[in-house]
């Protein structure tokens, strides 16, 4: 089985990558572990390790991808 | 179905987000569609309209997240 971390930190940006990575990653094939880094600090330098940079991030079998979600001022007005 | 589109431009940095995303996206509910921007210019309107601001950036019914991929100085070793 592979892994998928994702990393966050409890902001809004996150929480809705949270909900993409959630959703969309493919559990037969993946374990997902989600890991809030403000409240476990402990796993901070197993993220830097695999080089995360900024959250949220999802590492992939070890490969780092960092997710930035661009809200759009349109969904804002809503 | 869900729909899972997602840009890219076809620099080493967008396959491998590419391979990311083909292997980890759960095909049994999302529909995938691969879309390079450099050969199907027509399609870049579409991309801005979803809110892509950038490549790779995949697009999950309708709302865009960009895919940063750090490779490691250590990656880059071997």
């Amino acid at each position: 089985m592979s892994t998928a971390i994702f990393y966050h930190a409890g902001c809004p940006v996150c929480l809705g990558a949270e909900q993409m990575v959630a959703e969309a990653i493919d559990r037969s094939k993946y374990q997902v572990d989600i890991v809030h880094l403000g409240e476990q600090a402990d796993r901070i330098e197993e993220a830097e390790a695999a080089g995360v940079k900024s959250v949220p991030a999802l590492v992939l079998d070890g490969q780092a991808f960092h997710i930035n979600f661009g809200a759009s001022i349109e969904a804002l007005k809503h």
